[in-house]
């Protein structure tokens, strides 16, 4: 493995040209910073009646910074800026690509598109409510259609080699195409069926209640800012509040990052699980390197690598044992009536039982994936134009039957789920990748550390964030997910080291016997 | 007195030119509510450590805010406006009239002064704060006297026709001069002095004990937005937080209008009134005309106008018998133990007890006024050239000795009490005038319901806002402060009603001897 020095997240500003792109770019990114302020308000602070006002001063925003992205300057800017030397540091590298990349995009979609997208964007949500309401898929059909003919005409406009999904997956995930999520999927096809079938046949059952009880918000929202700073979330440059959806955002990384979270009051994994999962989000944001601040290096590098590292925390630490062995005492102070009688061990037990469902979102970490994979499989046919959108119901109940064994009594149970499809196609498979890279790094993390398991089951969290701040988080987006994924585990991504961590994990907790495929 | 019919709080958008201006100043006044959510945020949710990273967010706001403010764009678009038409509707005219005033003051200000009064704002609070902690004027005396010599730069280009002082007045309540304040401000003079020797003579000292406790911050919250509610402050278009000073902002008033509040959990008095005098400013401005959105009309007229609704639901109605009437009860539900013993009569007289003290945000309101005065006398002297700023450590103490008897002990609670003097010179006298205009809305509002006190101890608030919302609210910044008050109360601003107000209400709290001079 090797690790890059120190000095590499720095700009080096040895050009003009370089420091008159950065006092350019500065401003663009405070203008974003405003953007993620007015909507972490919007849900978490703002009253009920203040969206129209909100609307306008969003748009304002939005504007000046394309107005900015797209300018004729920007792109003489960073010309010369790409000329003025002929070797870079990492990070000036990183800022030149990602720069280009930016205004590339912005200047290849014509300003009608742009705004007929956000205006259908808008629409498609209304429109998803409502069917929802109704229950009703035909209602979103026509503007999920046309969400998907928008979708192909970005894709056609910025570009792409072999299908046009592959455009929609390399603005989440930079590299990332049809094929390589593809091969990356088909071991994590396998094994989660294949555990599933296993735990299902063992006839075992883990029992959840003590899960479930009366667990007030205050309470909750207290045990989650107790469990933000075991795993080593900085208040002072960050914010816990409560949101519909839990969330992590920054206006202006690494000095402000927020978490949100939500809380069930009769079931407690809800708020305890997604505190971890925005908590892992945080410290990766919280990790950047100062001298990435006000550019767009001060993020994480793609969506899967930041869900790599929400997942380490919700499910590799937040799920084991060991985390709980050390923390299970602040459960108890916080809930004593309700945990005076639970074991430990059936607590985290129950943290992992596995239960084929039909919402994505309550998924374990068994079945999580092919909630994803039938998403996958959807959407990348649905762009590349192998699916029609009258088909999904259908196909979405017989993946879910084929898949999970189960099938949504209703579209809003099934096919009008998420609110992705409203305008976001291409996201669904960050999600999976988020839990591959994860058990990746977690693999390099236990190779470094052979005493993992009894450090952190000893209380320490530290070694775990200073390892990934060292390795991953402060490099922000100056490395590209693939190229990260190398650098820090010194192979390429594999999806083997997942399908290893969920079969040893879930044979563990169900006892199960081996089977003649049992990859150890 | 005559009521302006709804149709002038439209802009009559007949001429294309008033159009145009319309569409150009609507994003000024979104990055404007963009300004204040960063502002509202820092005071309040903002981590510890995000404050260089906000205060790029800021600058980059104002720039933009200042750049569109001075475009020649703006000069041409508002003159076409200004020859459309020759009749406007008031809204249409207040609008030229604000909006002139704006590009103006913007165009004269030449832009290295303005950003040299920015910079000096910021290190002047800093050596501020130093001097407080140090106890020493000396170390702030020297930024002191740059900003003087720069506001009256200031007032030079700006112009003036008496005093520069009024050029800084005018700044905060359009029409005043330095010549209007003194004669409203020699009888509240009178006025305070004389009923405070009458109160001291009196012999009488009001028993505050009921005042102090224990009082949990969370259930004073509680209280503090139940008070909100009572008084008519709309949460679905508001939102109450905690700050270090309370303070009410919005984010495109009418639609999204917030106060903070603080509470001192020893004495309650600070977290039930600042939490009413807030209130009253987020009235004002939920209550402006959604037909002025987004323009510079959709705020309070002037400071002064602004700080009489902030004052009537604070004193004249939250220090009321007939107020606590009807919500004693809310007390002893939020403080069971403590207001069981406590009679409500003993309550409202601790809360309208007179006591001579240092510090001008905890003084009553006999003597609040005279530690305006004396910063209003101080800094009137100090603009125009008459005064030293190393005089005034001693004037300031031979004022407080004059005016309430009493001298500080420290220049930290003297002449270095308020962080005004760090950049605004011409607010103060808005305090004062709020006080004025207060009593003279609270008289009009007592002829136009001669059951005024009866509805009020029955539990209604509610027609008091009806007839604010009615006579002032709606109009927001359309009338300019001393016609609202012509039209409003049929007679230009007097301060005779604050005199006849405050010697009723403390000649009877104080049960004081009727003397030759009392004015009934």
């Amino acid at each position: 493995m090797t690790l890059a020095s120190k000095n590499s997240i720095s700009f080096t500003k040895q050009t003009p040209q370089l420091q008159a792109l950065l006092d350019y770019l500065h401003p663009i990114e405070d203008l974003e910073a405003l953007s993620a302020l007015a909507s972490w308000d919007q849900q978490t602070y703002m009253p009920a009646e203040a969206g129209v006002a909100r609307m306008h001063q969003v748009t304002i925003l939005q504007s000046l910074i394309h107005e900015r992205l797209t300018a004729r300057t920007l792109g003489e800017l960073l010309s010369a800026a790409e000329q003025s030397r002929t070797e870079f540091s990492d990070a000036d590298r990183a800022l030149l690509r990602q720069t280009r990349r930016a205004y590339d995009h912005a200047t290849k979609l014509p300003q009608n598109l742009v705004e007929e997208m956000a205006r259908l964007r808008s629409e498609s949500v209304d429109a998803w409510l409502k069917a929802r309401a109704n229950n009703d898929f035909a209602l979103f059909a026509p503007y999920l259609q046309r969400t998907v003919t928008l979708k192909r005409e970005v894709a056609d406009r910025i570009g792409y080699t072999e299908f046009p999904y592959d455009a929609l997956l390399d603005d989440f995930e930079p590299g990332l195409t049809t094929r390589k999520v593809e091969a990356m999927f088909d071991p994590v096809r396998s094994v989660s069926t294949t555990l599933l079938q296993r735990i299902q046949q063992s006839g075992q059952v883990i029992d959840t209640a003590s899960l479930h009880g009366h667990f007030p918000k205050d309470r909750q929202e207290a045990l989650s800012e107790q469990l933000l700073r075991v795993i080593g979330y900085d208040f002072s440059h960050g914010q816990l509040a409560s949101s519909q959806h839990p969330f992590t955002t920054s206006f202006g990384a690494p000095f402000d990052v927020r978490v949100t979270n939500r809380y069930e009051e009769e079931y407690l994994p809800m708020g305890i699980m997604a505190g971890l999962h925005e908590g892992g989000h945080g410290l990766y944001a919280q990790g950047i390197s100062a001298n990435l601040a006000r550019t767009s290096l001060a993020n994480g590098t793609s969506l899967g690598i930041h869900e790599s590292q929400s997942r380490l925390w919700e499910n590799a630490i937040g799920r084991s044992p060991a985390f709980w062995q050390a923390n299970y005492a602040l459960l108890q102070q916080a809930f004593p009536d309700h945990f005076k009688e639970i074991e430990q061990a059936n607590f985290v037990r129950a943290l992992n039982a596995v239960k084929p469902s039909l919402i994505r979102v309550m998924a374990d970490e068994v079945t999580y994936n092919l909630h994803i994979l039938i998403r996958f499989e959807l959407e990348k046919g649905l762009v590349n134009g192998e699916l029609a959108v009258e088909s999904l119901p259908g196909l979405w109940n017989a993946k879910y039957q084929q898949y999970l064994g189960i099938t949504p009594p209703t579209e809003t149970e099934g096919v009008l789920q998420d609110v992705h499809w409203t305008s976001q196609f291409g996201y669904f498979p960050t999600y999976t990748l988020g839990n591959l890279y994860s058990a990746q790094i977690l693999h390099t993390l236990q190779q470094t550390f052979p005493n993992f398991q009894a450090q952190l089951a000893g209380g320490d969290t530290g070694f775990i964030l200073n390892w990934l701040r060292e390795n991953i988080h402060q490099y922000g987006a100056i490395y590209q997910p693939e190229e990260l994924i190398q650098r820090v585990c010194g192979e390429a991504p594999n999806p083997q080291y997942f399908v290893d961590y969920l079969t040893q994990k879930f044979e563990h907790i169900y006892n199960l016997p081996p089977t003649s495929n049992t990859t150890k």
